[in-house]
Order: structure tokens, then C-alpha cells, then sequence
């Protein structure tokens, strides 16, 4: 099959590697002519450019490109596309974006590989990245059944696991698991910092492994954080005021000493993580 | 040094190992028979007894029982001491047990050893428990020099560092690293179990590291989550009101879509951040 890979990040160039080594042929898009030479020097891709012309012809084309500049590449791409070409994204919104670019190409279907590094960039790319993790596809009521069927077969093709969903359900979703933990795990680092110093100083030699757990994703790439906050801004609020009611709720059971209710919600917590660990 | 430990669960046990090895002479006291028959086989101890009367003439005694018996057993201890007998215990809130011991008995001194394990009693005991953890004291203007340096080297012996501060110092930095993160987490979970089953079900299979690093500490054992509020309730009040105004005020900067502050706000904490990281 042949296959366009518009973005040669770390995403992009990981699906490359991936999917070249069962055989399919890849077509590499970058911006950087310096990307491309490298995709080509470590064979991530069979041909690579920083123009969209050398796609035409392919069955799949994969925008790799961040959220932002997912809906400007799929006007670009229309002409060189066939009528059956099927586009897909791998932005980990999907409402916002299914919305637009099913409008602009009908055999678009919404796509969120949900595997990720620390590092990025094509030299980051590795084959396995995807192995054992979600690839999640948002069809609308109007998705052509091939185009599901065909990117099914890719998800499984990188070794991921295919979940359908509906895009708004998606969004919800990853609000929950995803964009909220940042949120949340952002006013903890915040609330630590504005102590006094003799405070402060003591919190940061007494701090262990539950601090580091749950201020992890607070304290990561910031412009990812605005990124999931400006895209999912609906289902992230949606999600931030159920937290603050559950917070209010504590602070309440705490405030007026209600031990046994807040041990039941501890408890229910307790019983239920499990069910969220793979 | 003859050195009496009261409570031979995890903290109690290991402790006694540590310090024994070292050519200390350990009496250990459990409410059980079985514990401390098993403190003598195992070679945890020179001695066990479920009655305090073993104590007398004690240099240090360390009083590792839960927190919510540390006042009544320092009751109990006190026919069996020397004036000189130096008193501490292993509470993780440090205030209100102060408050209270150190009126009972002059040469008490407040301390927390903060090392832990997911196992708990006597048969998950282990030496180096300690080795590089944090072992706070908290004295009071009235505690003789003497007794924060014997307890100083009893830290160092057990390959721990020494903090020395005030306790509602302590119980001010614990709130914000320790105790508030487990309700923060808590609050997270709560709000993922309170979809549509269809949300719901999603949120399971696609929840990864972010969604488990954040709920780790919110999915704990709920007596001890509990225990933290109850003792240390005021301070974590305070520090539960300090995030909710930085939680309220992110959902007003997202609801405004003010991302240049909310941008400001992650960078801030990603800076931050490893200052907390030892």
C-alpha cells in the first residue's frame, strides 16, 4: 500500500518506521528539508519532500502535524488526492477537528494514537512505540465503512489497539484521563509554591514519591497543556467544575470532621483505580 | 544504648533491625504475643514483651504505634522511666502529639522517620528502610539540647538525614507535599467514576501513566487518608483552600482563554518542579 505521512515528528516518523517494515510503500512530508534528509538516511521513508505533489496516488494519507495545523493541511492535500483517498489525523482532539475536515473530504476519519515519549522528533522515532497501546478512530454517521475497516488494519499493522468512538466522546474521555490530571496536578505544584520560604525550602527537601507522582504531569511541556485547554476548552471545563464540586465536597466532609463519609470515598477510590491500570 | 521501641509493625520493626545491628541493646513491646515472638526468632529484637515493664531504664524510648494511641502509651510509659529517659515517636503529624507529649513528659521530642513501604507489619521490617530518608525532629523552646543530639545520631545511625523543625512547620509541609496531594488525587478519581457507563468504560481502557501517576496517592489505603485529615486537619484545610483558589483560577483563565497566563502558570511549575526532586 502506498502511504503519506505529512509530519515527520515523532508520531509521524514512528508510523513510518512501523508501517515501511511490513512492506508498505511510505511517502514522507516535512516542512524541514533537513527532516527529510534524515528520514531518508535512516530509511524512515522511501521518498520524502517538503512538497505535497509527491502524494499524490496514495491510498492513506496520515496528517502528523500539531493540532494546530491539521485543518490547513487537509485544504492543501485536496489537490492531490483521489477520490478514495482517506485521510486521517493523529491530534489528540477530535470534535474540533473531525468537524471541519470531514466537511472538507468525506473520507476523512479522525484518528488519536494514544502513545507518546518525553522526547520528540524524528529522532526520537522508534518502531515500537505503538505496541500495546490505543489507537482511537472517530467515525461520524457518514464515515465510508472501508475507510474504518482500512485504518483499523493500520492501528492493528503498529501493533495498537483500535477503540471507535464517537468524536465528542473522545473528547470527554481524554478531558477525564488526560487534560484534567494536568490541570489538577498543576494547582498542587502551584499551591507548594506560594508558602514562605522557610516552608517552601522544607517542602522541597521533604517531598517523595507522592509528590513526584501526582505533580508529574503538572509539571510537563507547558505549551501541550494550553494546547489541550484551547481545543478541548468545552469537555476540559466540563470536567474541571465536576472536580472542583468533588473537591468542595471534601473540604466539606474535612470541615465539619465527617470521618466516615470521607473514608467511603476514599474507599470507593481505593476499590475503583484498578479498574483504570492495563 | 539500651533503646525501647513500643509497636513493631513496619517503622517499629525496622528501626529495631537497624539499630540492633549497630550494637544496641532493642526491647521491643507489641500488643501481640505473636509479634513479639516472632520479633525474637527473626532476631529483631534482645527482647519482647506485651508488657511495658521491660522499658525500665531505657535511654531512648521510640514509640511507633499509630498515631491515634502515641499520647496513651506516652501515658503508660511514664512509671517505668528514668528522668533522663529521652522519649520520641513516628508520627506523621507532628502539633497536636507535641503539644500534648511534651507537657506528659519533659524529654520528649517529636519525630518523623519519613520512609514507608506498600507492605506493612513486622514481616515487611527491613534495615535499610531509611537509608537517605528524611528523619524530621521537632522540638520545642523547651526540649533539652541533649536529647535533639541523641536523637540526631539516632537518625544518622539508621542512615537517615535529620531535619530539625518546628512542628507546625512540619505539619504546614507535610499538608502541602503529602496530605493534599492525596485528596487532589482523590478528587480526580471521583470525578472519572461519575460518567455515563459509555464514558466510563472508555476512560478505563484508555487511562495511561498520566491518569495513573495522578491517582496513585487518591487510590490508597483509605484508614490512613483519613488519619491525615483527622490529625491534621487545620493545616490541610488551609492548604485545600490555597488550591482551590488556584484551581478556580485556572478554569477562569480557560474559560476567559487567557492562554498567555495559562501558559505562564505551567511554565512557572515546570521550572519548578525538580527543585522538589531528590
Amino acid at each position: 500500500m502506498k502511504i503519506g505521512i505529512v509530519g515527520l515528528g515523532l508520531i509521524g516518523a514512528s508510523l513510518a518506521i512501523s508501517l515501511r517494515s511490513q512492506g508498505n510503500k511510505i511517502l514522507g512530508v516535512s516542512r524541514q528539508e533537513a527532516t527529510c534528509k534524515t528520514a531518508l538516511t535512516k530509511g524512515i521513508v522511501d521518498q520524502a519532500s517538503t512538497n505535497l505533489n509527491i502524494l499524490t496516488n496514495t491510498e492513506i494519507i496520515i496528517v502528523c502535524t500539531p493540532i494546530q495545523s491539521i485543518v490547513t493541511t487537509v485544504k492543501q492535500l485536496i489537490p492531490y488526492l483521489n477520490t478514495d483517498t482517506i485521510i486521517t489525523d493523529v491530534g489528540s482532539v477530535k470534535y474540533p477537528v473531525v468537524e471541519t475536515c470531514s466537511q472538507l473530504w468525506p473520507n476523512f476519519i479522525g484518528g488519536h494514537p494514544m502513545a507518546g515519549d518525553t522526547k520528540h522528533g524524528i529522532a526520537a522515532a522508534q518502531a515500537h512505540l505503538f505496541n500495546g497501546k490505543a489507537y482511537v478512530l472517530t467515525p461520524t454517521p457518514n464515515t465510508p465503512p472501508e475507510a474504518i475497516e482500512k485504518l483499523k488494519a493500520i492501528a492493528l499493522a503498529v501493533n495498537a489497539i483500535p477503540y471507535i468512538c464517537e468524536p465528542a466522546v473522545h473528547d470527554r474521555v481524554v478531558s477525564l484521563i488526560s487534560h484534567l490530571p494536568v490541570m489538577v496536578s498543576a494547582g498542587l505544584i502551584q499551591s507548594c509554591l506560594q508558602d514562605e520560604p522557610k516552608v517552601l525550602k522544607l517542602a522541597q527537601d521533604l517531598a517523595s514519591s507522592g509528590f513526584r507522582d501526582t505533580s508529574r504531569v503538572g509539571g510537563g511541556n507547558p505549551e501541550l497543556g494550553v494546547m489541550m485547554a484551547k481545543y478541548n476548552r468545552q469537555e476540559l471545563l466540563r470536567s474541571l467544575l465536576r472536580y472542583r464540586q468533588n473537591l468542595d465536597q471534601m473540604i466539606d466532609l474535612i470541615e465539619q470532621e465527617n470521618w466516615d463519609n470521607l473514608k467511603l470515598i476514599l474507599q470507593t477510590n481505593q476499590q475503583a483505580r484498578p479498574d483504570f491500570l492495563n
